[in-house]
């Protein structure tokens, strides 16, 4: 979504040290205590070794309570271990695969086409951890869908699963033989055919679209996506310089921002004085109070419709089906942290995992 | 809650087919995918066939990743059925038992009067699934007590339970002596006792009667229901011409609104321009994001009280204790799924299940 | 928090009785049916005999159906002995330490100056249950640190336990280096290191300070705290006669209130007339929707950010990392159950539990 230009020169900045800690990790002028960056192979190579310090999260899950398996030792260098991959993904990908990235559209007589397949595909949460997942167009989330309101949008779903689907516009207003749930609105895409939705987008917002059939299984394991609409009068909505789409998944695939987990995520940037729009959808089973360190957040629309007057808070609990538009004045420089506040998503010995990235303000 | 009239007819009209699909299921003019209604009995007996199908919803219910046990010709015909027996339903009824009907009440002396047992139940959730539960009046949930602002009601509860019970007015402002809550605002009530409850109702909106002893079942299992009290002023309200209260439920009974599980829900049927007004109460121990399709959803009350000005929005984050209240605009003609976004509580390889029902706009 | 002028006299008020039921139980003129008061000493005696009744609590926190262990006459009895226990403890403390008490603070320079220490612990929960806890300052909350917006603040952190930590200032906006992400603000406080954080109060508001290392195990555990800041102009937010703290956590220490298991609760005290505030924060990791009986909740404040207009209801959602303020007019004498509506939180055969409290209103 948002630009990357810049992110080379400001992480080279923020190797400037202030300060040395062990193992090499100075202290940036961001007040980012950062990792000498590797290459993805080096980095890929370490997160093998560490691996097994990970596979605790499924404990961290359960609602049973923790109990110390690590020395304070490996914590501190599990979580100062994380931080380095994180950064070293804002560089280069420490994962393959990267989902959420705007669909090619072609404009035939007038309407918006989009091509949507539905895919089994194997999908890397994290370094090492590889999940038998279902995408569209083989990611997840899938791709972003963006067009305006009182646009004509066509989507061919070509269904390469080996079950059969659905496509739901979730917040979309839609003719009923378009909504999506099989028996109730269509037959279901049998496994190899394609299925043509065709409607006029008449209400704007941050919306998704997702699986309707065998969804707790579909929706979970990533067919899922946003489908943003942008207002016909953009004066209708605050202005903003920068756009994050955060996709919240819990469950199958682990706890995923926009298809990975901790330290795969992608940090927010911006630059000091600009405005950050940031979209959350939650595709989950779970609520998600996310959490920004630094800035306050301002709740400006709630499933695309506004809210009046915005709510500033710093914690925004995004329940399943919900999404929040929050707009963050980017006034405080330096890495903050940025995370769902059920800690059981977010921070356990082996250090932050999945809900977690930052906003990195230059 | 709804008047019932045309439904029969609306269910005719609809089956006149647009287009077939296999095993003579027909799409209806208001894109609904009907099957041919079935008697009771038949459904009953098609049920027992696959109640088996339906065994893994436990599984459903704890956060562990899904997994598939389901061909992808099970998967379809497992939801289709599931349509077919809730079509079925709204004819006529696949359960046995109904909660939520109106109670009747006697005025003496000025006084509403209402009588409620508490009573040992078997109570049918879906088709052949029969559990252990307590209900008043011998239903799930228990009748809805009606009145006005300003009224003054008395309610005799007599206790048919092998245990002692309470009932707190959750919502309503009672004298403290009258509060419900065992040893604060008075005795239990043991089994075989008749307790007499009177007060003016101070402040109108969609409230709650419950247990308030040992609660987390006697709740859980049923004794809950829901008490509305309609404004002295009708202006200080916004119009409506249908209503429905969906009391909704999890934990001991499955996950439950009404008392039923899909496919034994009731519809939520309204003709086209019509403006429909939701309660919604949650008496479970989880939240339940009610998401409908096809219109949005204007929240203009909050535990009874005003939320001002209304928020629009297409899902409803009920918490435990919370009511909402919603007006819906029914213009978009067609049957619109109706659920929970928690899909986990909604939808597996099985079909829907749980907290699923559907609005009918004719 | 508030006052405890008349405590004592109001319990002796209370125990005029006006109406007497088994076991030496009577019914006090508040409504509240009070125990005749016992020493510390015999309560915990009592205690003892009866925790094996409470060994339950597990049970209740995983979402199976609950089942019937308890005759009629055993619940009955747990609840009264819960309650009896409950008021004992409001006249002298039923279990060992209290958190939450406010920390002096020393004026160096224009700076206010506070000391923490972080503690490993061993923390009576309820009577009987005591936890491998953590603390700061030995107590579970730790202190309330509270200053005036505007202010120069210097908090000295004595880390004393077995591993590194960090004090992250959850809803202040601090300079970046002070904010306590290990790696990204700062290096880990190590085991017998001390850390000096030092900031200027830019917002106001109901805030949190909790460890952010390994914080599922150490906030959980019990490095939390309160963070109020005062506004710099206090015709800014309403005024309000009293005041109480409410932290909220689960998992590992149990569902506690302020360090403490219904029965070792703190009632919330008022005397009829005076307006009450009440400031929610869940350090937990599950959402607690606060439910007061006998007076609405005004929701003013979210996160410190003015909630405008206030939103009256009875029961408040509280999510993980959030704080609510809420206004409560004391307009109702007696005593008023104020619970978690998520009832496996708080009541079971055993008798209520958990996040459980009163309000009492003289």
């Amino acid at each position: 979504m948002a630009s990357r230009v810049n992110r080379r020169s400001f992480l080279e900045r923020a190797l400037v040290a202030v300060g040395a800690i062990s193992g090499g990790v100075i202290a940036a002028s961001t007040g980012f205590v950062l990792a000498e960056s590797k290459t993805p192979t080096e980095v890929q190579a370490a997160d093998k070794d560490t691996s097994d310090d990970l596979s605790d999260h499924a404990a961290q899950m359960s609602p049973a309570a923790p109990h110390q398996q690590h020395s304070a030792e490996d914590i501190d260098r599990l979580h100062e271990e994380g931080l380095k991959k994180f950064l070293a993904n804002q560089e280069s990908p420490i994962t393959a695969g990267k989902g959420g990235l705007p669909l090619e559209t072609e404009t035939i007589d007038g309407v918006k086409v989009f091509n949507l397949t539905c895919d089994e595909v194997m999908w890397e949460v994290e370094p090492g951890k590889i999940v038998a997942a279902r995408g569209y167009n083989g990611a997840v989330p899938g791709p972003v869908l963006r067009a305006t309101e009182g646009d004509r949008v066509r989507i061919l779903v070509k269904n390469n699963l080996t079950e059969s689907t659905t496509v739901h516009w979730h917040g979309l207003y839609v003719p009923n033989n378009m909504d999506g749930v099989p028996y109730i609105n269509q037959d279901p895409i049998k496994s190899g055919e394609t299925f043509t939705y065709e409607f006029t987008l008449r209400n704007s917002g941050t919306h998704m679209y997702h699986s309707h059939h065998n969804s707790l299984d579909q929706v979970n394991r990533g067919l899922l996506g946003a489908f943003i609409v942008d207002p016909k009068d953009p004066s209708s909505y605050p202005e903003y310089d920068r756009e994050y789409i955060m996709v919240l998944n819990d469950l199958s695939l682990g706890f995923t921002i926009n298809g990975k987990s901790f330290p795969a995520t992608d940090a927010v940037f911006a630059n000091q004085g600009e405005r950050v729009l940031i979209r959350y959808l939650n595709e989950g089973v779970m609520n998600h109070p996310m959490h920004l360190h630094g800035m306050p957040q301002a709740v400006i629309a709630k499933d695309g419709w506004p809210v009046n007057p915005p709510q500033l808070c710093d914690t925004v609990d995004v329940a399943p089906g919900n999404r929040y538009d929050v707009l963050v004045e980017a006034t405080e420089p330096g890495a903050w942290a940025f995370h769902c506040h059920v800690l059981s998503h977010a921070e356990g010995p082996q250090g932050m995992f999945g809900l977690v990235t930052a906003m990195i303000v230059q």
